[in-house]
């Protein structure tokens, strides 16, 4: 088993009565240590003349380690331990977002004008008007995350209310990244054409829809049919969020190593929603070499076990996993933990990119790649190069929104992946930084713009 | 026509450029009074040695009245009007509701625990404990405000869109008044089939369902077979709201004119989704003879014209308006403005009670009924006993919600009514004051515990 390091999702608060004396602290801190958890914040909670109490954060690998941590401070003769909270758990209670108001409800007055009878003027000029309905409701800032918690994180199947934590967390990334009021819309059916019929429905409301968490093949016809009956974009972020990180990562990825997309070999672990939305888009940018994998091998011609989807990508050449990767210049896993190794690395091409994207266990993890690869890139926030679709998303919806884009198109998703790349200037660039932090404010902005700008050149703003 | 008062939903700003001399601000405000305008807010913008520029708030009657006024200013010599605002169009740009966060997301643990991959413990939680849903997401605070935009107030069926500005605005005081998260829906179908599926479809994020502006007779069939198939709450505000703020202030009028409600002859007129509602509730509270008009008249059992829930509240006697009013206690008015004459009230028994509701202009204004009435109500704000529904569906949502009801019942919506009621001792019970202001901060808790109450006591609760 992969054993992770310590971090925050699984991340305790332990208070703890300890005698007021020198020395108790470093106890409780040797048992934390003891069991491998890493400490974080200490706080004092009381302090009287015989005893103290704190609050100590510890981030933990997995609830059995943060069991095996609080068992450990327990055995403790001197300490008492108060509380052991799961962090996680309580920032979770009674969900993520809320929802306010922007204008004030204190007088008669206020009423009269934020509803009755002065909002039937409001309705009457949307009614003449439709397109009055962008200037004088919340559509224009607002999109729908649309799931049927078919394919939640790499959790399988766990239907609409599981899948809810995800869709309110999607919001809070969308408010704090982009300024866009997003709200989860977690579907009771995982019929295609009920989706599409449902979300056809409510779309009045919004002015984009973010699909999140289908599973494939289902969620590229939801999205193409969803895309044909609405005049707002929608974006099934599994898919083209993940291959516009990525092909910015790999652009800035292929400059270290003096390579080029049109001449390098791909391989794309992974023929789900997100590997066949990376295929389509390094194809579109230039790629001319690339095959797909799945759990039985490669996506070859010749087999008979595949989806529409499968046959789009499909190649002449027969093989399992290893062989595809021989001589390959790329390898990018959007597939399972632990299936990539050493020796498969061994058989790449001189200065192999590797970005093993499987959560929250990559494909192969970077201190095991050590030495044999160039550039190396996961899905995960504690090591370098962290591809994640946080950077993509918000920009593309906020750009999208903001100059009334009909559809979100090719040429839009590539010119999001450039700008993407192009935060990173050749002197900065290094193995370590093909791809800016989730947290790098720049991000956002150029995104939006660079979406802008593509779709006004493709004609597909209103 | 009838000539309303001005009032706060044509409210304008006017900025106005004066001469820095004595006596110009008072030209600016004849003109506004020669015009008939309200003159509100006066704000000095800026203030130099030869001009001033003043922003003055102006209510208006009507747009046609708005615009006389502006013209009426334009018309004085000496004033420059630079800027003529429609205040109700500037508060409702943008939309009247935001979605925020409630956890920050500033580091890379924030995102751990927020987002991805802590975010996959509290989706297992909920995928094995289905309960869960309740504790750790936003479902427990929820209400989707659901329109299909068939009866938008007294605008008649102008679609989803139209609609959408009153659906924020009841998300908008489902805040202040409830502290509730309300999100619209607005339905592009008007099928009652397709509108009760595509809800079920989107109910788990849901603790409860408002119905908000649908036309009878559809809006009972929506809200039974709802109600057959959801676990939560669903609650058709047109009509329960408004007959439980009816019963409420109709049990303090009657107690002012020493009548009974079990004695007295009321009046209905209007047999849409309020009129049928208020007769159900007030036959539940022990009413014994009650007769609904609709625009042919007394909804009669001889009549062959009749839908289902009309027939439920049909009565033997047959005739117009004005026979039904004959002797009557109560008249109790959902219809439309200037239906009801002097001579109507004339013919009523002693002391006779009028909630004249129709908005804006009520079936009979209260000027036009003087010394003819012992107690009189409108919807109106700006004459005494407003009947609001925001009286009742905020303490309803929140009681409801917050002892997990999976219905409202007859009960709870009794109960309601008592409370609201019952916040009006006899000593400060007067024919201006049966029922509470719609800012009196008592009423959502009083109807919150009355509802929770009477679940618990009929077993409604989970």
């Amino acid at each position: 088993m992969t054993r992770l390091t310590p971090n925050s999702s699984y991340s305790l608060i332990l208070r703890i009565h300890l005698p007021n004396e020198p020395g108790m602290l470093a106890r409780a801190i040797d048992a934390i240590a003891l069991a491998g958890g890493n400490i974080g914040a200490i706080e004092m909670v009381a302090q009287e003349r015989a005893f103290l109490v704190r609050d100590i954060v510890v981030d933990a690998a997995s609830e059995e380690h943060a069991h095996a941590i609080v068992e450990q401070v327990r055995a403790v003769p001197e300490l008492k331990l108060l509380l052991a909270e799961d962090r996680t758990f309580h920032l979770h209670q009674g969900g993520k977002i809320a929802i306010v108001g922007k204008t004030p409800l204190k007088s008669k007055s206020d009423l009269a004008m934020a509803y009755t009878p002065g909002v039937g003027r409001i309705c009457l000029a949307i009614a003449d008007e439709p397109e009055r309905v962008y200037e004088l409701t919340i559509k224009r800032n607002t999109v729908a995350v649309v799931t049927d918690g078919s394919a939640v994180l790499g959790l399988g199947n766990i239907g609409p209310a599981g899948a809810l934590p995800v869709m309110e967390g999607k919001a809070l990334l969308f408010k704090e990244f982009a300024n866009l009021d997003a709200f989860p819309v977690c579907l009771g059916t995982q019929d295609v054409d009920a989706i599409v019929e449902t979300v056809e429905r409510i779309a009045t409301v919004f002015g984009g829809i973010n699909l999140e968490d289908i599973s494939a093949p289902r969620c590229f016809e939801v999205e193409r049919k969803l895309q044909e009956r609405l005049d707002i974009p929608v974006f099934h972020d599994d898919q083209h969020g993940t291959a516009i990180v990525v092909l910015a990562a790999l652009e800035n990825a292929l400059k270290l190593v003096h390579k080029s997309l049109d001449t390098v070999r791909i391989v794309i672990n992974g023929a789900g929603a997100a590997g066949i939305a990376i295929h389509q888009l390094l194809t579109a940018a230039g790629a001319r070499s690339i095959v797909v994998c799945d759990t039985h091998g490669i996506v070859s011609a010749g087999r008979s076990d595949l989806s529409d989807e499968k046959r789009s990508v499909a190649v002449a050449e027969a093989g399992d996993l290893t062989a595809a990767m021989d001589r390959a210049d790329v390898f990018l896993g959007v597939s399972r933990g632990n299936v990539v190794s050493r020796q498969m690395l061994s058989g790449m091409a001189r200065d192999p990119i590797v970005f093993a994207m499987a959560n929250p266990i990559p494909e192969i993890l970077p201190e095991e790649a050590a030495g044999l690869v160039a550039v190396m890139a996961t899905g995960r926030s504690d090591y370098p190069n962290q591809i994640n679709n946080v950077l993509a998303f918000p920009g593309i919806f906020r750009g999208a929104l903001d100059c009334r884009a009909r559809v979100v198109n090719l040429e839009m998703k590539m010119a999001a992946a450039r700008a993407i790349a192009g935060l990173t200037s050749a002197a900065d660039l290094t193995a370590e930084s093909v791809i800016p932090s989730v947290f790098d404010r720049r991000v956002v902005e150029a995104v939006s713009a660079a979406v802008q700008q593509a779709a006004r050149a493709t004609g597909v703003t209103k």
